[in-house]
């Protein structure tokens, strides 16, 4: 193994490059690095849609994209450029309609665009977009960062976390914002079926940042939690959110439920990570839930595991954590408890 | 698809032959058909404590190799196939400590042998041999088939099961039940990681029993189970247990404990099928749980899953659901309490 770093390799997975986006593709990774080249906003959101990137890394490689498309379309006129922004900005909002942060950066830049004057021209358009994009993922890199040093607050050194499935830039300033604080976790993680995201992308990173990591399959979450595990006892369950309802639902990786709903039965507490919750979805009604092909189901890293005579796999890609189950909901204005979440945006309305 | 048969590939898969006892590699099955030929009783003990065969399989091929000790051994001196039969046995119950199936099969062989005149010659002791251990096995088929009734008796026609991992007897005889009653179920099977029993057993087995069944991954029990899943209402978590100890916990193939858990949460009954309750385990403190080696959870079917880079799994094979998340224990004699299932041996005081 080399060197412990705080610098894992997937902190930086989205490259723009002078004609493309580089996404790594973290369906194969780390067994083989291999970076899909996507030379159009489409190609990003299709590349989205098809999971070679997911956690963080959509968000980046959509701010990625919208300064691609402007760059592409600078020799045009002013009116096809800003066609072109929403209509990339649109494709890559509806590549999966669960997580929010995509949602949130694109519309930040659209909105940049938007508010330029009606003579601003193609050169003056694209520049704008560049910034904004670059400032979209500088936001969402600080709120990340202040969210983890909330999270580390909440928990003792020493202690033994589980997560499931892959909490990307969150778990990444997760460990550092411990090793500012002078603390040291121990980590158990979910291999996360069916893309195992946990097995490959956290319990690399983790590794890679010399964390001492025990990897565990996802039907195990609950008999670590429970008093009988000959693990150690495990202090807090850590997970991101790809969305919070205003009323305190965690939207993410299908596993998280089961796993929230047993550290609640044993007593552990439940940190579900967001830098924000959606002001856009009072309830659980405005979230679609994902769901995938169940074909996903059968295989692992491409190969049968299913018998040939199984014809039906399901995968909805989150689940739905009520309330009750979770601890708390660690936001980058730090910790809520889930029916007071939409506390959050009390100091903007205080502002006005 | 061949055509749907109640006589599925794996209700037959130990066989006694003249010289051996032949093994259905279930860790292969059904992706390749490769039997397992154990020449001497230890041979079997080897293969049960290496997964070849497991849920009820271990029971047969216990009564199988002891049949087989006594056939090899009969040129021997009497007091040498006592010796022989009671040094098998031990191996054969020390093979895996969770379940108790083996040790209650392999004694009652052993009690027969015991209780016969120590004049007795060696033939004598072979033919007993032979006819106790078939009876074991046909009492365990019996049985089995006894607890499916009263488990369809729990549920109406046209329900939505979910169950977890392999419970190889009682699941063949749960369909074979319902079919006599009339009924029919739809089946939602987790996949089992790391062996993949419900992908590649349960899921099999129900196809080729012409059963309606649906393959997720382990993380999508709790999904399922919440208000919000999309399959639909699942009306019952049914699962075997290896072990129940007299105070009504429930040891069964881990992630059993994390489906009961979000059952109870969302108001789903939980059936815990089980010949009947263990009396030498009166706690879970008198219940191994075993260890198996955390190397296992890395890989999927011999192929690196996990990162390089990830040093340790963990693998606690059985978890132990609490009284409190479960619904029914159902017995050969019927559903009991979990707080009741001592309630099972009255009968037996009663008699005497």
């Amino acid at each position: 193994m080399t060197r412990p770093s705080l610098e894992p390799t997937l902190d930086h997975s989205v490259r723009l490059e002078q004609d493309a986006v580089a996404i790594l593709d973290r369906r194969e990774f780390p067994h083989r690095v291999r970076w899909v080249i996507a030379h159009r906003a489409v190609e990003v959101a299709d590349a989205i849609r098809e999971m070679v990137t997911q956690s963080s890394g959509p968000t980046y490689a959509a701010c990625a994209a919208l300064a691609l498309a402007a760059r592409q379309n600078a020799p045009a006129a002013p009116a096809t450029v800003r066609a072109a922004l929403e209509s990339a900005g649109e494709k890559l909002i509806g590549a999966r309609p669960t997580n929010n942060s995509v949602r949130d950066a694109v519309t930040a830049v659209l909105d940049c665009v938007a508010a330029l004057p009606s003579d601003t021209d193609t050169a003056q358009i694209s520049a704008v977009v560049q910034q904004a994009a670059a400032a979209q993922s500088d936001g969402y890199r600080q709120r990340s960062r202040a969210l983890a040093e909330h999270a580390v607050n909440l928990l003792s050194d020493g202690s033994r976390v589980l997560t499931h499935c892959w909490m990307d830039t969150y778990l990444i300033e997760l460990v550092r914002a411990a090793d500012r604080a002078g603390k040291r976790f121990a980590y158990v993680a979910t291999e996360t079926r069916p893309y195992l995201q946990g097995a490959r992308l956290t319990a690399h990173t983790l590794a890679e940042m010399g964390q001492d990591v025990t990897l565990i399959t996802d039907g195990m979450a609950a008999a670590v939690l429970s008093p009988h595990s000959t693990l150690g006892r495990i202090d807090a369950l850590v997970t991101a959110a790809d969305r919070v309802s205003m009323d305190g639902h965690v939207f993410n990786k299908v596993g998280t439920l089961g796993a929230a709903v047993a550290a609640n039965a044993f007593g552990v507490p439940y940190y579900a990570l967001v830098q924000a919750p959606d002001p856009q979805a009072a309830t659980t009604a405005d979230v679609v839930v994902e769901e995938r092909d169940g074909a996903e189901v059968l295989s692992t890293q491409g190969v049968r595991t299913a018998s040939r005579l199984v014809a039906r796999g399901h995968y909805p890609a989150f689940d739905v954590t009520p309330p009750r189950f979770t601890t708390l909901i660690v936001t980058d204005r730090g910790p809520f408890e889930p029916a007071a979440v939409a506390g959050y945006f009390d100091q903007d309305k205080e502002a006005r």
